[in-house]
């Protein structure tokens, strides 16, 4: 980010017909969007696009999750006639949504409205060995530069991070502990909604990847032992967005983790992105501490697919507007905190 | 609130592709929502609008506030002329901001752009006696019930709170502390940023007033002891909403304790209520537990104009689309939780 338009932006919000601090989150968000773009007051965010990075796992062999895979395909099938979640919120603040398949364990139709990245049909299973080669999650991060700099060429201004993939719960927890050094009983969560014995053996499996392999300071080693295609695709998109100087809005759990990788390859990226929310997941709160975000949407939301990223897409757009749009104190004639003028 | 159209909500929230609950508070709103209109799925509001309603304070004497009371006035005029936070977001929503005139210590030019209820010119001073007659504390709240009647008519479909008046979180922390029963010194605040020297002279008014005028069980007395002209026309537009079936998102802490004048006079009506955002204002917090409500946005806004519940509508609005427009399992084809069809 750049320390000028951020300085730039500082003394603007200084001379905005309002309390200084007022808007609260909204002003910190104001001056990091300037930073990002370079630029005070900060261009409006027009085309935003949701890009839905998904993938299978492995693990899910291990009865982590209750739903059975090929929910997965389903589900970007549903994406893709438009009925999901996040295709709903999407409409609602005029984003596009477009799918990445980063390694779904189906054969997908082709189309306009998604982008054949597939590394594998689904990765191995963490719980017996890597998830992934070296090579793979390469390429997985590769792809996603590749697609954040694609969708700024095709004119978007703002990407938001969305993921599909049954089980994707499980290797975010193993990357936010192996990345934050935190217990995996704390960052292994309930997922898309498991008993008390489906929990138990997620927070097993996530416990014994850990010792079997441990991490050492190889953010991509790290990544290729435990995360998924989708981690690494997000995790590239991350670096894309911040090559570009265009602001990411991360969904959740999965978003998190991937920004986790982000954050070790390249410690600065993290400052080209907003938290669109705070995830149920608790490893979510770890990812964010780590991260230094403040999640703009706190909803209890735990359903992934972007849809808390575009819930706070509007409030990045207003911070950003409060900048481009009020009135100062002189320009208004209206007197200052202790009659000033 | 319609329990029928509720239970109906319930059970096509169940229906959605989605893991059940994972939509978090956004599935409670989308249920709200459709006992507010009486109705499954619920209309889109197409139509907001915010009521900015505008008032002077005589306890602005007690120097509870580092601003000049003219700022008032200046502010209306900024409202008018589109340059403040709350224009700037409502903008941003599609939604319009009108002014309500409850009872600025100024004459305000006439125009289409503000509605003039004036009451008085500023309050009495609440520190000495009561801030209003009961009288005045009548018509307020039934020029706040004709403004909801009104804005309705016009084909205004959500009502979004707004409040300006220098001095105003002190009679809000009143009311709050008279209708919780806590404490002056856990509801009282520092407003748009006051020293500590005037935080303690706040406290000190809002504890001699309560002690001074022990209020009974008559909402209207003790609205007219320690509330403003705003928040009488506030707790009017509520009951208005509530009346009309017609969504009311409240804004900050002069909201809240409008909404609790509403509630005691009307328990129902909190039902017709979101509560926009949660305010800094350690009474908002008390307010919204009494209330019952939870805040959809809570990013440390202490700005009041309305701003806190223009940045909820978007989720107020996203939580019905789900409702309409979400594809449901058998529809979309997709495998429910545990294999099921």
């Amino acid at each position: 980010p750049d320390p000028a338009a951020i300085s730039d932006a500082r003394l603007r919000q200084a001379q905005l017909t309002k309390p200084p601090g007022a808007l609260g989150v909204l002003e910190d968000a104001s001056l990091a969007l300037c930073g990002i773009q370079g630029t005070c007051p900060p261009r409006p965010l027009v085309r935003p696009v949701v890009a839905v990075f998904a993938g299978d796992h492995g693990v899910h062999a291990q009865g982590v999750s209750p739903w059975p895979q090929e929910v997965t395909a389903a589900m970007v099938a549903n994406f893709r006639a438009g009925g999901a979640a996040v295709n709903v919120l999407a409409r609602q603040v005029g984003a596009d949504v477009l799918v990445v398949d980063m390694g779904v364990a189906a054969d997908l139709d082709p189309g306009t409205d998604l982008l054949d990245r597939k590394i594998g049909r689904g990765t191995a299973d963490l719980a017996t060995g890597p998830a992934m080669t070296r090579a793979e999650a390469e390429r997985g991060l590769a792809a996603g530069i590749e697609v954040a700099h694609l969708l700024v060429d095709r004119g978007h201004d703002v990407l938001l991070t969305g993921d599909m993939g049954i089980g994707n719960t499980t290797p975010s927890a193993a990357l936010v502990a192996a990345f934050t050094g935190a217990d995996a009983a704390a960052v292994t969560g309930r997922g898309t909604g498991v008993d008390d014995a489906t929990h138990e053996r997620k927070v097993d499996v996530v416990r014994r990847a850990l010792r079997a392999r441990p991490v050492g300071d190889d953010p991509v080693e790290t990544l290729a032992s435990l995360g998924g295609f989708e981690h690494a695709g997000l995790a590239g998109l991350v670096l894309g967005g911040a090559a570009r100087g265009v602001p990411v809005i991360l969904d959740g759990v999965i978003a998190g983790a991937a920004a986790l990788v982000a954050q070790a390859l390249a410690p600065d990226a993290v400052g080209y992105c907003f938290a669109g929310h705070r995830s149920v997941e608790p490893g979510h709160t770890v990812a964010l501490e780590r991260l230094g975000l403040r999640p703009l949407v706190d909803l209890d939301l735990r359903l992934g697919e972007g849809t808390g990223a575009v819930l706070a897409l509007p409030i990045v757009q207003a911070a950003g507007a409060t900048l481009r749009e009020m009135a100062t104190f002189d320009s208004a004639g209206v007197a200052r905190k202790d009659g000033r003028r």
